[in-house]
């Protein structure tokens, strides 16, 4: 099992748990605005390191990114596998990637 | 091969495309600023969708995430297995998702 | 009159406009999703080209954040008058700004 | 002279006051990429309170993002002036803030 699934697993266990002693468990409990917000935080962050050049900084921060994106996933009951099946869908098959553009300006 | 590991392989391969046939070729043909903004701009779509409860919107976003912060470590030669590797560290023995707690507020 | 409540007030007129000749009726159109999607993305391109240190696009970016802000009020029939009033509370007596230190980590 | 010129002020004399005894004077103190992430953290907590329809949270959000904005506009020498006169060149003609359209997708 990947990394990003374990973690995702280990989120999901954490879901009601005693707030006070896991921080995970505290976003939860505290409500999907709060994860939602923190979603936006973590990757504002993230974009500053990167202009930055500060891979290692960076490195931090985008695993903040994918911990806070997995914590939103949970709390809104989405799936990481159907977020992997998307991605797959968009990669899997050569060019499909490129639809992507599609939705970009 | 986890799907998200494939994308990044993908991404990699894009890396100096004809920005003309490739999305990805085009942001990292456009720089790191580019990269940047743009995973800023889908952390806040997932944001909305997140708050929404809208879970195929979000599904979507959430994809949008992944890809565009993989673009933005591959601008920045960050590798994804550094990134898993600290998400392991956090998350790998018990407790230490919760060390994450010590940055937030 | 100031510059902001100007623009407010002409935002306010454009409401209901025909949204194919005005952007800014065309977004109240798209809801407040859009509107609220659009100060997200235009906060982290201000904040990208903060760090970068490039003025003459913070310049522009500042007056996207300031429109869209507006837009996003009208789009939610929150008064100017109510956020200024707000400002003026937290800086017009001495030291009530740093009250906002409370709220920030 | 209105709120929004009476806080820039304000900011301003802040600048290099002791940061113990004062929120603006440590952010300043900071740096501009703590002064840029606080404005994209807060932009975004502002697109989530209209979102959610929250008027007196987007009410204390809004006056946020202009507070955080004027910081980083003090923090890389920008006038708020400056952003005004961009405001008014969009807006002070009839049809100019029209004119925001061609940048936006």
């Amino acid at each position: 099992m990947d990394a990003l699934s374990r973690l995702a697993d280990l989120i999901h266990e954490r879901r009601g748990a005693d707030p006070a002693s896991s921080y995970t468990a505290k976003l939860l409990d505290e409500g999907v605005e709060k994860c939602a917000k923190k979603l936006g935080e973590e990757a504002v962050e993230a974009a500053l390191a990167g202009l930055k050049g500060d891979r290692d900084h960076l490195t931090m921060e985008a695993a903040d990114v994918f911990y806070h994106l997995l914590v939103l996933l949970e709390a809104t009951d989405v799936g990481l596998d159907d977020v992997m099946a998307e991605l797959d869908k968009r990669s899997g098959t050569s060019g499909l990637v490129e639809k992507a553009s599609r939705k970009v300006p």
